[in-house]
């Protein structure tokens, strides 16, 4: 397993809930205005010109952090990762979302793990086939400032197909009955800390479980470059679930290490060329990012991942 | 023009060349082991863990430094600004060279500009069909320092097709003999400084003079996030130059700023249609990034680059 905790490198400076850095991190912050992650697995960062730290707190879970940026809008940063902003998070939910939306013939029924920041929700809400749409977030002050600071991304929260749930994801898809989702979205966190459980055979048997036949399973699968070997692991998890198809479709995303991320899906009982691409093309609501021939291009690997996959 | 000056925020701690940084970018770095390149005009940064710098230049174009990093190979970074990792310039070299090989039918003759460490040469070689290819780099020093610190990058120099040259490549287009080339790359650093005069329609006038017909420029076009109005001034160059069709293919970059960069292709007297699908998918030579899928997918491009391009 490649990944492991990011630190945050500036943050730590005024960061009351976090521990002093490691000598090998040092960067005096103190006169800086930059937030920079630093992800120690891949030896690389990425930072952004901050304006002000607009809330700091320690939940049950984690540590979340607010930023105002220069050129981003706001930051959401947890335990030092960021977590999205609000220039770039359109990649990474419109990637998530409409690609497996657009597979599925006609999903009712959707669930999404994780996801507290409702950008994915809203996403999901989109699509007028959706019939019911659940978020387990475990973290209920995520949501709550998502809804302060992101209210863009919490437009959906009010529509009648949405339920807001605060709960253990792994728990939920458990106790979930069976044959009654569409498609499950897990939209976590890095896999350590809270998401751990998120990415292992137990849990994807859960969602399996829960899914109707021609169900999908989508997951965010972290950088095709600095992961691929999580990303193997994850697809052979999903097939020894029992999943008879998996794809991984990368796309960019600046704010996450190596500013290049995947999303997985997998598929119950089906495989995964059904790509409604008339619905695609003609699809009454806006996207930035997601289109019929984005959908068709996020299925081609290149060839090393092509080759580590042995696709 | 939302193209500036790239910022190196810890090069400069020890650079003897650069002069003291701004107050706002103030970073102690002399404790530091990572290099860290502020962009300006993004109000984002990328770093790489460093282990030592290698080398460090003037020349009388640019400052050149070269540095070893813990995950990412040598890097060689000009005026602060990162140029080339050696895990991830596969990523633009492959991307800057295939696409466009395999749209012209046949290109024999080839013209790189810039392209100083020989990465972009080494991939143009890789078509049996091209019978020459040029790389006019005006600092001869970048290629002599590519040849120490990525020799693998170079292994092409020596082949009877190659030509080095080290010289003004506005001034090689504009004196370049009519309807002599097939394919002009333009592998050059941000529209600032010594490449400032590759970006406009009197250099994209000489390019057009001297292809033959059907012939193409492909150009870097920076990042489809934070320079997209310079992508739109690029393409509307290229055809007030007389280039009949206008293509930007984006990919992932990870060591320049947003992670996400791009190519411009232009075609005289011809549409860009003609990919040479079969060619690409049975081609004789190893790649890690491109293949058939990876160029059809290229050419799809997001939703909020379509509309601002008007695709």
């Amino acid at each position: 397993m490649s990944t492991g905790n990011r630190e945050s490198l500036q943050s730590r400076a005024f960061d009351p809930f976090h521990p002093p850095f490691p000598e090998d991190h040092i960067m005096s912050s103190t006169e800086s205005n930059w937030f920079t992650e630093a992800y120690e697995p891949s030896g690389s960062s990425i930072g952004f010109r901050v304006t002000e730290r607009l809330h700091a707190e320690k939940t049950p879970f984690q540590t979340i952090e607010i930023y105002d940026s220069t050129d981003w809008g706001k930051l959401m940063v947890i335990d030092g990762c960021m977590m999205l902003t609000a220039r770039d998070n359109f990649l990474y939910h419109e990637m998530i979302a409409h690609p497996a939306l657009f597979t599925h013939a006609r999903a009712k029924r959707v669930v999404i793990i994780g996801g507290g920041d409702c950008g994915t929700l809203r996403e999901v809400l989109r699509h007028e086939e959706v019939e019911h749409a659940v978020q387990v977030e475990i973290d209920e002050r995520v949501t709550r400032l998502a809804e302060k600071y992101f209210p863009e991304l919490c437009e959906a929260n009010g529509d009648p197909r949405a339920e807001l749930k605060f709960d253990d994801g792994i728990k939920y898809m458990a106790d979930c009955e069976p044959e009654s989702v569409d498609l499950v979205i897990v939209d976590s966190t890095d896999p350590v800390g809270p998401a751990e459980g998120l990415f292992n055979a137990a849990f994807y048997a859960s969602c399996f479980k829960a899914l109707r036949p021609a169900g999908l399973l989508v997951q965010q699968s972290e950088s095709p470059l600095a992961h691929l070997e999580l990303i193997k692991s994850m697809r052979m998890a999903m097939r020894s679930a029992g999943f008879q198809a998996v794809k991984t479709l990368p796309f960019p995303q600046p704010c996450y290490p190596t500013g290049w991320w995947s999303c997985t899906m997998a598929r119950k009982g089906a495989d995964l060329s059904g790509f409604r691409e008339r619905g695609a093309a003609t699809k009454q609501f806006a996207t930035r990012y997601y289109n019929a021939d984005i959908h068709k291009a996020a299925l081609a690997l290149p060839e090393f991942m092509r080759e580590a996959l042995g696709e």
